[in-house]
């Protein structure tokens, strides 16, 4: 018998007497302090998608970072505050110590066929194949949780405090080992990429998102049909201001559909 | 005496014995159906400013428009759901007949003096001066708030279908009637470009934004400092698909530093 993927151990919600959800952390996603954000992201989504209440896709959600996540169990609490004839807008928390660590908003619609277009193509990039694999450090234990193979903007090598003037990273990306796609492992790679700042910079300095936004172009049929293809994921920030930059983001699939975007607000130190 | 800027008017919430505030829509924000949702928005965030626990000044604000709001009071419910040595997060709603119409979080934080940049750099645009005022369409009430001075990207004046590729809006802004710029004045002006799709086809459709995002990249000193000057504002969508389009925005002064960052996902109908 084989081993569930990992993302989708992390996902595994136990559904509790009272309507709540409890969860865990994964060791396998763990960050340098806390865990992996996008999975976060992700388990706050689940919450959602296994409510017995839902209604239809999700179409945006924001998630809020008040607290660094303790290792081990949490309890997540989503609540559909308003429901309309085809949308649906929720409030989920995730508690530790009945402190909320994670709050966050969701909205969720059942979607008709209409007028499509991707308006911002996807960058040229050679094929998937063609890139190398770069590791992630082996002190973030999540990135082993992907493939990455980087275009432009890897993490840098020489931590020499030369400022590159741009915070572009392009890769092809996939969760390792394989997993088919879907909203949940869209999420968590809107959260793959590593800090603009350290990017722009080359200095390590502490950082941690506060907020962040995933906007989806995409619905769950259509990425079943991608199964477990490359995403070619794009970062880059606008402003860094006394502690704290954004970072805007795609996700388009190998044919060049744009499946999410996302935008997030970074802390960093100094 | 003169009479109070229609914006202050409209930010104007009366504290209540629960500790929530109540408010009203404004007759002079009116949008086609409801109150224009930068307004709202910015109603979200005075109830964070002038709630007593409040710390520092705003960082990320998230708006998700549940349902319409009716013309008329509605109550404000703000909690600080998570403070922390130098970060604070909120959960706010607002409510008409005891149901949510606005969800809201707002992330505030006392900020630091630290490294900086503006890695988006202001587009090029003429001065202020030298673009012609567009007057804004007499049905919409909320556009004579605004001077708007369109470098590119105006209203269409003819609804003829043709797809013109591009949705991007530059313009200059400001309050009408004069208003020193802070984070309230930022917050409505995030949402003061008509809606991409509009731009993109040149066919009437209807829309409605379901979640705005606003990043601050300043502070209450630095606007303070900027007095009534234009805003250099931008917008562009990214993708529409299947009854959802999102908008990336931004906001610079005429000097050029980046204010704020938007997003925010529109509803469309066909």
């Amino acid at each position: 018998m084989s081993e569930p993927n990992p993302l989708d151990q992390a996902l595994s919600l136990q559904a509790q007497p009272d309507g709540s959800w409890l969860g865990a952390t994964s060791p396998v996603y763990a960050n340098m302090v806390g865990p992996f954000g996008g999975v976060s992201a992700a388990q706050v989504l689940q919450a959602v998608w296994s409510h017995p209440q839902r209604l239809g896709e999700p179409v945006a959600l924001t998630v809020n970072y008040c607290a660094v996540l303790a290792d081990g169990p949490f309890t997540v609490v989503a609540q559909p505050l308003r429901t309309n004839r085809s949308t649906q807008h929720w409030q989920v928390q995730v508690l530790q110590e009945q402190q909320v660590v994670l709050s966050a908003t969701v909205m969720t619609a059942a979607r008709r066929d209409t007028w499509r277009a991707d308006e911002l193509a996807a960058p040229a990039a050679p094929p998937p194949e063609q890139v190398p694999i770069t590791p992630g450090p082996a002190r973030v234990k999540w990135t082993s949780c992907y493939e990455m193979r980087f275009i432009e903007g890897a993490l840098p090598t020489v931590w020499d405090g030369a400022d590159g003037g741009s915070t572009r990273t392009l890769m092809w990306l996939r969760d390792k080992p394989l997993r088919a796609l879907d909203f949940f492992a869209l999420t968590a790679m809107a959260d793959v990429f590593f800090p603009r700042i350290w990017r722009r910079r080359a200095v390590y300095v502490p950082v941690g998102t506060v907020t962040m936004s995933v906007y989806f172009h995409t619905s769950l049929a259509r990425l079943q049909g991608l199964g477990c293809a490359y995403v070619l994921g794009q970062a880059k920030a606008q402003a860094f201001y006394n502690g704290y930059f954004d970072q805007s983001a795609q996700l388009w699939s190998e044919a060049g559909e744009l499946l999410a975007t996302s935008h997030q607000m970074v802390y960093y130190k100094e």
